[in-house]
């Protein structure tokens, strides 16, 4: 029978699922033989049957003995004595690291009675009641779930100093507020806050945080038990955090924070601001030296960053634990790149240890450096990128702007756990307390959002719900700029500059290139979006979609003018006069991927896409009637009769796509003879070009056909066969039919293109605009699915059409050029995907192009070493 | 290599596809040695090279010139001679039947000199003349494109009397019209007229008619010369026709037409009105004798019912035609059932005889006997039921209509084959001429439509676009209706009675129940519907759409209600209001079929269908605004925003279905027990029940876990385990989604019911309102899809999906139970893709029972013998 708790001298770093992140590497250490404080770890195991309440306590008590009497012995002091007493910490630890997600209790074993024992063994009563205070506050907190005001405020009051009448007042309020005392016994306290962990595993914020980041809910956490040592004995103390490299840009320097005389927990929780830990080389040169010493072993050890929390108990030093450090993406890629170069691991791990979804987070925005700014004020540059948005003070208030689709800056004096939601709605944050590790820095930097944190010149007024920065005054609503790269706090909205790739960006990039499989192209529908592209590494356009140039102050009137006559010369006069439009907009094009395929879908959304409304018509001729105007009133009604003419039920299913092309000849006509008139002109600058010209929303193979016999004619009259110009016709594959008939269809195409959020929507059955305001969110609460399919490919359904497309087109023609475009093109695990079932490439937008890349290149080194 | 020509002495009626129906048929009787004028076929092969031009003259010449010369010697005559000349028919003949559709040519082999030798060998040079008449009006018509009318006109004005002065106006009217003149020689004669035949086959209407009854257009026609034989040389000759049944009523009685000294067409065109076959008798003893014997010999040669054309000249009689005899659908079904009766065939060929469309043609609407009608004339029975509709007196204008959705009846003197379309879009026909053979007759009856013809009161004056019927007037738009059984013209509309199936037609659907293994359920919401069912048939109820239930006067205050409602109170309020209405509707369905399974649907449709529109609500704002109602505009605009709030893009993929129940359960909640308290006083009453209770629009497995565990304790608390009423939780399968992961969704569902309307829908992403609306009609004409994919299930796609689901779900749950509901459950073509996939059942309207009972024994009988 497997064992509930397991001692730190057992295990390894192998045994995560078991001991959990912290519990592991806690183990780890210990058989290094690092000064770790001895303890052990209760498994995940006991977790989960904790939950499930199957038999738990029966199996852990006996167990929970023996180890504690195992630690008595290790330690020389008895827990719960009276005299020098054995004190524990109790920790929770997920195998995936969860920050701030689950609770800590410190000092477990004091009471009335044994808290004499630390004070008289210590020489200092303070202390021991400091100790006495700070176990009752955190476990009336976690254990009993007594709201932190309650003893913050009182401890304010008390000039933030323990004393007996403090820790009457403490106990006073966990009677008052749970109609039960703090448990005196020592087991007692030990039992609830292993409890309480467990316990947490389930809370909200927990749940929050593992949906937002998909950690499965059926991991469970452990649980660490371990010895107590303080840093906060006195001058010769003191507690620290410690990355071994800059987990803000991945620079090869220790980086961390030290408070002298302080338990550790005041250093995450903000609440008081840390020295930088250059400054311990001169106050603590010997335990300096040492832990320099230690992070280099455990960096090496471990083949990665590591993020240690250490304690100077008067003059000697302890590693509480090591974990993987966090790190923004631009140091993830920095480190990795650099970890490459020192030999340290291959290109391959390289490439693997950033996370594509990184490469989007540091093309942050930063400031345009040419502009006046007025600084409000300083904090620390805690998460990179700059931000504008408008004040806001709550999280709850965050969310529900953020909803709307407001930019909001949540301004807070420090975030919990229990402002997650509000992070995850903001576009920045900004805390007037806490560090570079503080909770907000460190939830910022995982999200890739800028944040500014200990800005101290910020102060609230919560009862007018406005703050001052300095002299001046901002409310909800308000408008600031946040520069998480420098700290600064800025007056108004800033102009925000595009980013650049790095030096490490650009040399993990050419990792990425040599390793993937799969082409990489971008959607774009301009000069200036190719371009971008290009830069970001777009090996050419895989959508183009011509709908973006029917916008436009002079086009409306002629593509109106087209819809709307009901006269085919008018309707001919129109397109005659949008081509010189398209034909620009498609040399611009040209021109920037000179010698790269460009993509062209020829007009796909339904015509009454350019029409104004009904509603606004009816309007218009109700005002008209008001007003007596009576040319007003036939003109109108004449447009509101045309336009209810072109009104469909289900526009996404109607009218659109090749059926447009079917029923209107002469708009494909159009668009294909401004793309060769276009071609013909670089032609003309000897440039070589490679077009396809792509037909969408194809559910038969004959659609294709016909629209091919149609073009035919102005293809091979505008396109010299012997010239530079190459051009490939073929469809987008985005109904189920199409999936189903692919062989049919393949005889008349030369590529296929999967267009998958509308194949996503005829799929589920899902209308996306609808599905995602009305019962897409509820879906994804409900765990009624796992995902939202227009984000991340549905491999189930949706997937198994496109194999089955595949499938039967490269039966029937083995060399048919494969893509997807659209939203998935640029989702890592959507892109593998592709690159699992053959693909020829994908195709996202310009930004998500370095993402695509890293994650083509991973998908080849999983697919090459499954077991990675 | 092959021949083009073949002589009727050669073949037989196995060759269809190479000779046509006609040429087999005349091959065939000539083989039987019955009195068939000699003659020779030129094949489908021809016509095929000759439309594609591929060296067909080349080729056909020397043969023609082969089998001329045997059929001179045949004839002891010669082509074109001076003296006694030998005259030739040209008649087309397809494989299948097309009646109307192809052309004729009389006389052919007659010249200004001929025509004098055939006058001296007949001694009636008016015979000579009006032949010879005949043969330019038709040559001009057919081959030369000269209007009908224009010799019509001078035929009336020359007294219906042929004279040289006729001959030499009608060849001036050819000149006229033409340039050209009517070709002397008789060789060029004859090649014209094959040629127009050929020519024919891809004329409009021929293409009408083929795509109106699915006829291939590849499959060409044959032409049959044969040597002529007069009806109308004088008072001992005559033509007609014959079946061997009465095509009308099934009856076992020589039944047909004659018309004394008259060539055929005369006969068919309906130009003068026919005697009743059984005249003949006493003016044409002997000959009557003969044709009954042949008659006899025929259909039981055929082992079918004939329809023969026959010319007696001078005395001698001939059979120039045998065809299967065209019949109503009541006809079809008594002479099938008949025959089995008589020996002359199989259960099983009776039952693959009958079209199962033809069932649903026999459920015509009659006219209630309990009435008083005005009768306005009357003419022959020729195409039995009943219709009311507006007067329409032209095709064109008919089908204009009848795209509108009005119910015409087409008024005309007679009708032609270029009026098909006005058929097609009629509710019935009234001809002022032609009897019960008249094209207008056949294609009425073939198209199921009551039909009146030969109704000779009707006047019609052309200028004023009106019509005398008697003494009264009819102007286009008057109201009438026809009684195709009883000829009558009725004044205005009257009511129509639902029919009831004859003696034959329970004794055929008795075969059918033997033979099928499919079930048959029925689509019905009420009782009155679920009745119906049960009389025709159903074996349970396949769909009861519970949305039906929520419309009427006092229930839609109480959707809205629901709908609108912000508070959960009053949303639950409208609902307990609503489960008694429920209930009452459940209960009279489950008297109705107790025992027989019952398929109860929760709600589908999106809950803004129960909404005002938005447009409408906007004009009640400005209404209200320019009343200066300021208490209605206030009631108005909430009403509005709240409906402009649940307004969605494409309803069809938006909130309905499972979607719906899963955001408001209290909803399902509540039908589920207004169902399981209906099934509890049924119960009560010692009834036994078996309830299916189906929840739509999944798309994914988990959603129908989620809404059964919202259902489970009602109906765990509501039905008794142990009591008589059995229920099952399953779904709709409508999605390609649920197709694809049809194995998951089948773990958590008792039964499968196919929703092929929706499943078309997402398949092809053809919203079907706008679809046919906007281009699915036209689609359908340029051949990119064959069939309506809503009418027909397209195995293609669609089947795919359902193949795959019902692979994939039996593998996971061999007993689920699989069937189909909506419009294809009871078309015949998807009837057996359902039998040959192992549906358990297919489920359609009421009035289809009997069609699919028909189709699925026919599925079952070809499946055992697929040589049939």
């Amino acid at each position: 029978m497997e064992h509930y708790v397991q001692n730190f001298s057992q295990g390894s770093q192998r045994e995560k699922e078991l001991l959990g992140g912290k519990g592991a590497n806690l183990a780890e250490m210990t058989g290094l033989g690092l000064p770790v404080p001895p303890g052990f770890t209760i498994t995940t195991k006991a977790c989960l049957d904790y939950l499930r309440q199957e038999g738990f306590l029966e199996k852990l008590l006996p167990e929970l003995e023996k180890h504690m009497e195992q630690l008595e012995k290790d330690m020389g002091k008895k827990f719960g004595a009276a005299a020098d007493p054995l004190l524990v910490s109790v920790r929770s630890g997920a195998a995936i690291s969860m920050p701030g997600m689950m609770d800590t209790i410190l000092n477990i074993g004091l009471n009335d009675e044994s808290v004499q024992g630390l004070a008289s063994s210590t020489g200092d009563e303070v202390f021991a009641l400091d100790c006495y205070r700070r176990l009752i506050q955190m476990y009336g907190e976690v254990v009993q779930g007594v709201p932190a005001y309650r003893f913050n405020h009182r401890f304010e009051k008390a000039g933030n100093k323990a004393s007996w009448e403090l820790i009457d007042s403490f106990k006073g309020i966990i009677e008052k507020e749970t109609g039960n005392s703090f448990p005196q016994d020592p087991r007692k306290q030990l039992l609830g806050a292993v409890e309480a962990v467990f316990g947490s595993w389930d809370n909200r914020r927990a749940r929050v945080y593992r949906e937002a980041n998909n950690i499965p809910h059926d991991l469970g956490t452990a649980v660490n038990i371990q010895a107590m040592v303080f840093g906060n004995k006195g001058e010769d103390s003191g507690t620290g955090v410690l990355f071994t490299r800059n987990p803000s840009t991945g620079e090869k320097k220790i980086y961390g924070e030290f408070l002298p005389d302080a338990q550790g927990e005041d250093v995450v929780a903000g609440t008081r601001t840390p020295l930088d830990i250059s400054e311990m080389s001169s106050k603590f040169p010997r335990e300096y030296g040492e832990l320099e010493e230690i992070a280099h072993r455990l960096e090496k050890h471990y083949r990665e960053v590591q993020d240690l929390e250490f304690t100077i108990e008067q003059g000697r030093l302890f590693i509480l634990q090591t974990r993987r450090g966090e790190r923004t993406a631009e140091a993830s890629i920095k480190i990795a790149t650099d970890m490459v170069d020192e030999g340290l691991i291959s290109v391959e791990e390289c490439l693997l240890r950033v996370k594509p979804t990184e490469l989007e987070k540091i093309l942050h925005r930063q400031l345009d450096a040419d502009q006046d700014y007025e600084i409000l004020g300083k904090g620390l540059p805690a998460s990179p990128g700059a931000a504008s948005g408008v004040v806001v003070f709550d999280a709850d208030e965050a969310e529900k702007l953020g909803e709307k689709g407001e930019r909001v800056i949540l301004v807070t004096s420090e975030t919990t756990p229990d402002d997650i939601h509000g992070v995850i709605a903001a576009q920045g944050v900004l805390t007037a307390r806490g560090g570079m590790t503080s909770h907000a820095a460190v939830v910022a930097r995982g999200m890739g959002k800028p944040a500014v944190c200990g800005c101290e010149s910020i102060k609230f007024s919560r009862e007018e719900s406005l703050a001052w920065i300095g002299n001046f005054k901002i409310s909800q609503g308000d408008i600031i700029t946040i520069n998480g790269g420098t700290g600064e706090v800025i007056k108004g909205e800033a102009i925000l500059k595009e980013p650049e790739l790095s030096p490490a960006t650009i040399q993990l990039l050419k990792y990425a290139d040599q390793h993937k499989r799969l082409g990489v192209r971008a959607n774009a529908d301009n000069g200036p979006d190719s371009e971008k592209a290009l830069e970001l590494g777009a090996q050419g356009i895989g959508l183009c979609r011509t709908e973006h140039m029917f916008m436009g102050r002079e086009r409306m009137p002629l593509v109106r003018q087209l819809i709307l006559s009901e006269s085919p010369e008018e309707k001919e006069e129109a397109l005659a006069r949008l081509l010189p439009y398209q034909k620009k907009d498609f040399q611009e094009i040209l021109e920037v991927m000179e010698g790269k395929p460009v993509n062209v879908r020829l007009l796909d959304p339904p015509l009454h896409e350019f029409l104004p409304q009904l509603l606004d018509l009816q309007q218009e001729i109700f005002a008209a009637e008001k007003a007596g105007d009576q040319q007003a009133l036939i003109r109108q009604k004449e447009l509101f009769r045309k336009t209810k003419n072109m009104d469909e039920s289900n526009p996404m299913m109607g009218l659109r796509g090749c059926r447009l092309g079917i029923m209107l000849p002469a708009l494909y006509r159009m668009q294909v003879e401004a793309l060769a008139s276009a071609a013909k002109i670089l032609e003309d600058q000897g440039k070589e070009l490679e077009l396809e010209i792509m037909i969408p929303l194809v559910a038969e193979a004959k659609e294709l056909s016909f629209l091919k016999e149609e073009l035919r004619e102005i293809l091979e009259e505008k396109i010299n066969p012997e010239g530079k110009v190459r051009y490939k016709v073929g469809t987008m594959i985005e109904l189920p039919r199409a999936c189903l008939t692919a062989d049919e269809i393949a005889r008349e195409a030369e590529f296929f293109s999967f267009g998958t959020n509308d194949l996503t929507q005829t799929a589920f059955g899902f209308s996306r605009d609808d599905a995602e305001a009305k019962f897409l969110p509820a879906y994804l609460e409900d765990g009624i699915l796992e995902e939202n399919p227009f984000i991340t490919l549905d491999q189930k359904g949706v997937g198994r059409l496109m194999k089955i497309a595949v499938e039967d087109s490269r039966k029937v023609k083995p060399e048919l050029k494969i893509g997807i475009c659209g939203e998935h093109g640029g989702d890592p695990k959507s892109i593998a995907f592709c690159h699992s079932n053959g693909f020829d490439y994908v195709s996202c937008s310009p930004y998500r192009v370095p993402v695509a890349r890293l994650a083509a290149a991973q998908a080849a080194i999983k697919a090459k070493s499954p077991a990675i």
